[in-house]
């Protein structure tokens, strides 16, 4: 599973297209696309993945459309516009592969017409974040526990306060 | 239900923390505490709201420790070092009212105690409006498509492009 950003505006969206970024990673997808690319961000990120593990990676695209042509799988763009999630997400759930995008505050026209799904989660503006989040959740499940590669650090859920512990200690796979 | 936000930074922080009220209302929420008061921000989500109907507001608060104190039910704290979400669930379910608190950059280690429930998605940074999301999207439902009364306009869900009409031509209830 991939994500497609569309739109970033590295001045002004820094913060939320990171949100997007660890959302995406932390809910099991394993790359984000960034239109228009924004080297630092991904390199932020790329730190993230690093300390807590697994393969995600932003990788910055000049140009979103060939990211939706090239892509083999259906593209699912999430809008509050769209067609209901729950009318599309047992055709979603069939796809081997899937790329969901995401617009920033304009969203191409072009985008609804070339997206295989333009799917909404209700009928009332929310967050690119929230959307990304709750459709991940229900293709996925809700991330568990699952240890995660190369972790250098790793969470103990703790019902008070914060517990990191470094991976290897606790058996986690370097 | 309500949420709290606390360690808002009017300055850094404003499109984050209109996500977060913007998913709040989406998802149910009557209304959102904001720590520290943003009149600029409270306005501007009024005016959403004013737009698309319900009842939603952002109340600012000076101190977040009386709302927590407070607030007569239980109180989950969003936060990765939490304990999973799905061991919580069922309780929160029967909780009549509840308050769900999301912390920025920086979390009060008190919030960590005086909290009923410190509560995780996974053990993976990522972001408070995805949690805020998919938690309240498993205490109440994916939202769906029903009215807001006293909407204006409304979205007509569709396959491609946007369809927004006013509330009252389609029966919306003013």
């Amino acid at each position: 599973m991939a994500v497609l950003r569309v739109g970033h505006r590295a001045g002004r969206d820094p913060r939320l297209t990171t949100h997007l970024a660890l959302t995406a990673r932390a809910f099991g997808a394993e790359r984000m696309f960034l239109h228009p690319p924004d080297p630092e961000l991904a390199e932020r990120v790329r730190s993230v993945a690093e300390r807590w593990g697994g393969g995600f990676e932003v990788v910055g695209a000049d140009a979103w459309k060939p990211v939706v042509r090239d892509f083999p799988g259906p593209v699912v763009h999430l809008t509050m516009y769209g067609r209901p999630l729950r009318a599309v997400l047992p055709r979603l759930r069939l796809a081997g592969r899937l790329l969901v995008v995401v617009g920033g505050a304009k969203v191409p026209p072009d985008l609804y017409r070339v997206a295989t799904y333009n799917v909404a989660i209700g009928t009332q503006p929310h967050s690119e974040v929230a959307a990304l989040a709750v459709t991940l959740a229900e293709l996925r499940g809700i991330p568990g526990r699952g240890r995660w590669p190369g972790a250098r650090q790793r969470i103990v859920p703790s019902a008070r306060g914060k517990r990191v512990v470094p991976a290897r200690r606790t058996g986690g796979r370097p």
